[in-house]
Order: C-alpha cells, then sequence, then structure tokens
C-alpha cells in the first residue's frame, strides 16, 4: 500500500529532527520536496530517489506525490520547520479530494519559532503570534490588520517571510504600522539559519528593526510589553506575577 | 565544566524527540523537571539521577538546577513540547543573574500546537495565536484581551491549559468571548493526549466547544474565517489566492 507522509525536517540539521522524520525518511521510496530542502536530506540517504521541485512548482509536487501515494508507493514529502506552519500539509489536504486512495499522514516538526526562540533565549515564555509577512498569497490588508491586531493585544509577535529580494521593504512597512502602537524601545531579536552554517541571532530595538537586513532564512521577533533581554538573551516572563 | 541544558521533549512519545534533545537527556549527569515529564524519559534512561518536584516547586527546581551547573554537573531540565513555549526556558533565564557561572543551553522542541495540528489535519496553515487560558500567572482580563484581538484578526487560535479540575469553565468563558466576535458554525478542533496513550481528535463547532470535556493535556483549535473540514481533517489553506 502507498502512502504520502508530510514530515517536517525542522531548522536544518539533522539535529532537530525528531526520530519520527528519520523513520518516515528511511521507510520512504520517493523523498519530495523543494530542492532547498531536499539538499538538507539528501546527504543522509544519498541512495533514495529524489521528486525535486523549484519554489514556485508547490502545487504540482503535490499532486505527484498524492498520485504516487495512491499507487504503491511510499512518498515523504519534506517541510522545513513544521510542516503545518506555512508548509506542505494544509495544500496536501486541500488537494487530497482528488486523490481518494491516498492514505496520508502528518509528521510535525520544530518549526522556527521554536528553533529561533531557543537561540535567542526564550521570547515566547507567554502569549504569541505567528504572521507571515509574504504577500505572495494573502493581501497586504490582511496582513496589516492582523499585525495591528497582535499589538493591540500585547502579544509577542513572530514573524516568518520577513523579506526577500523581491520584496525588500515588507519588514520596514510592517515595523512602521507597529510603531503606531508600540514604543521604540520594545524589544526585538533576529534568528538566522538557524540550524545551518551561518546561524547567528542579534536583540535590537523596533525601531532599528525596519533598518535590519533580513531574508528568507531570518525569522522575527517582537516582544510584548513584557519582554526584556538580560544578559544578553531576549526573554518573556511567563506570567504577570511572581511565581 | 557543569551546564544546564533546558530540553523540550515533545509531546510524549519518544518518536516526536528530538536527536539534540536525545543527546542532552544521554550526555547529563542529572534529568530534573515536573514528575509527570520525567516519567516520560525515565524508561529510556533508567540508570541516570533524577531531580523530580511537583507541579508547583517551579521555582525551587531551576534555582537547584542552576546551582547544580554551576559546579560541574551536567543536568539537562526537561519540558513537555518546546521548552521555551509556557516551558521552563524563560523562568531559567530569569533567576540566571543569580547564577553567573552556569553556562545555559536551549534545545527547542516540537511544541502541542505542531503535534495537536498534525493530528487534527492542518489546522495551522496560515497566521495564528498561540494562548494560554491560565490565570495561575495572568490576570483574566489580560487573557480576555487577547482572544478578542486575536478573533478580530482573523487569526487561526490556539490555546493552551484550555482547563483542569481547578478552572473547569475557563473555555466556556473564552467561547463565550469569542462568540461576541465568530460566528456559532466556527471550525474548531481539540487533540488529545499527543504522542500518549489515548491520543485522539475531533473537530466540533465554536457553538459546542465551550461544552466539550478538556483537561491539562488537551489544546485547542479555533479556525480562522478560512478553515474548514474536508473528508475529516481541518485544514487553514495557506492562501488567499489559488497558488
Ligand atoms: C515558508 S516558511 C516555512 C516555515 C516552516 N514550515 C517552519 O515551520 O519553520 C519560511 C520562513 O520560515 C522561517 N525559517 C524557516 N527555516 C528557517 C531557518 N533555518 N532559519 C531562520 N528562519 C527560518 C523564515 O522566516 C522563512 O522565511
Ligand atoms: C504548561 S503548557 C506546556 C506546553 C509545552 N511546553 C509545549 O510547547 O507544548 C501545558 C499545555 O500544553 C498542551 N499540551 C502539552 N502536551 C500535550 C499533549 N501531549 N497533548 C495535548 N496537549 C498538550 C496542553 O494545552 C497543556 O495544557
Amino acid at each position: 500500500m502507498g502512502k504520502l507522509i508530510i514530515a517536517g525536517i525542522g531548522p536544518g540539521g539533522e539535529d532537530h529532527m525528531t526520530a519520527a522524520c528519520r523513520d518516515a525518511l528511511e521507510g520512504a521510496d520517493i523523498i519530495a520536496g523543494y530542492t532547498g530542502y531536499t539538499a538538507l536530506v539528501k546527504h543522509l540517504y544519498p541512495q533514495k530517489s529524489y521528486l525535486e521541485t523549484p519554489m514556485t512548482g508547490e502545487t504540482e509536487r503535490c499532486r505527484e506525490a498524492l498520485k504516487l501515494a495512491e499507487g504503491d508507493r511510499r512518498v515523504c514529502l519534506i517541510s522545513s520547520g513544521d510542516s503545518g506552519i506555512y508548509g506542505m500539509a494544509s495544500l496536501v489536504f486541500e488537494l487530497a479530494a482528488d486523490y481518494p486512495a491516498a492514505s496520508i499522514e502528518v509528521i510535525p516538526g520544530v518549526t522556527a519559532a521554536s528553533s529561533g526562540g531557543a537561540l535567542l533565549g526564550a521570547p515566547l515564555g507567554h502569549d504569541f503570534a505567528v504572521i507571515s509577512l509574504s504577500d505572495l498569497l494573502t493581501p497586504w490588508e490582511i496582513i496589516e490588520k492582523r499585525l495591528r491586531m497582535a499589538a493591540e493585544g500585547d502579544f509577542v509577535i513572530c514573524l516568518y517571510n520577513p523579506g526577500s529580494a523581491g520584496r525588500p521593504d515588507h519588514l520596514r512597512t510592517a515595523c512602521d504600522i507597529l510603531l503606531e502602537t508600540l514604543p521604540p524601545g520594545r524589544v526585538c531579536g533576529l534568528a538566522r539559519n538557524i540550524g545551518r552554517s551561518g546561524e547567528s541571532s542579534i536583540t535590537t530595538m523596533l525601531e532599528d528593526l525596519g533598518k535590519t537586513e533580513v531574508d528568507m532564512f531570518t525569522t522575527v521577533f517582537i516582544g510584548s510589553s513584557r519582554t526584556r533581554v538580560v544578559s544578553g538573551k531576549m526573554l518573556t516572563p511567563r506570567g504577570y506575577r511572581n511565581a
């Protein structure tokens, strides 16, 4: 029997892969995914068949994986981080009705909010909102509204897809919106190339965040009113009273 | 040299533990944590020393772990899920100034939002807010405000600590607040005992969610305007346009 397993491989290196993800990769006949992600696992399983497609071929890739799984192939479709968070899982379920014989399983992974948070300290110690700044598939007005509501609610805010070559100004625009509600000195942090070569993290303030360079492998954290930096670590206390 | 590693073990079973977490447990002289969590790893490392404390002894447990790490002991302090999300990492950093010689590292894990999401399908396919309903350390007004802002922003909402014996009505109260903004038919999901015996998930509607029984091992998902149930799976599409 075929099967499609959608697995999150974590931020990059095999360190942050779960045992279930390793088992899924090992048991797969075919490993499918965006070329940038299959590159991260190929050295572990050089003998496997790979189904690789560029970033823009996502729908086709999912359809092909579903079709193979309807037959007798075990396909492991990988996402970075968690497969459910801006990953392939929801797209697969959107398309799944066309492939009724395919059995589907989702294997969760360590998302960039968690792995980036660990690098910075503990910025997500209390309630937080996760927002993608990519307007490829989302109208910018919706992103803007969510930024406003997250600031209003005093959430820690974690931004995915903060920028890319095609849209260098998104983070600056987002910061301008947040600065309507939040103070310029609000603590922020950036985690770059988590779990990969070039891994780094820095803390800064909201007024400077918009000028900071970000790319496809940056995750951004904007603190709540309670977030602070202690000995270089960004931390949001768990509570509003003393435990 | 001593060291304190704060590791997230994932939702329960060893399947969803990362390699880095396994290495940290294996390399530790002492494994520290809430009794309910150490119970999950004891069978893997029966020979280790354990420093176990009840849920309420968290501050003391962190101080003791820091003190041991200031000496020459390697201590692995575990949280369920991710160590940074309502876990021990932020508390340790709050206390760390008193133990300047302790070297500290955070190892991220698979949080309940990800593992519960995988069980349900892909509810977190787009922007989401994570809110704890525990008012042990947070005034209820702040929780209420965040629920309102998350609903207003059309976030998928993921609720941790939705209830316990001591506060059986929190989820119902939260649903009443959300129903001021969101329609009664809004898609919701619950994931219970993720990665443990008794693992289960169900989907329901917001008007019924408040009547659903929840406990300490339940994570609740409230869909955005775009979330739907397709063949029993809860899914939030990645975007607002067709890819
Ligand atoms: C399409 S989303 C995929 C998210 C992924 N599914 C997850 O759960 O982490 C891509 C965005 O995730 C974040 N990201 C993913 N991997 C990262 C890494 N290794 N370092 C820093 N940020 C990363 C960045 O914000 C990036 O723009
Ligand atoms: C104190 S918080 C700890 C969260 C944890 N650090 C994480 O990242 O998943 C406890 C809450 O997390 C959720 N949770 C943790 N483990 C769970 C599991 N195995 N099944 C369902 N929910 C879980 C529940 O909402 C629970 O009330």
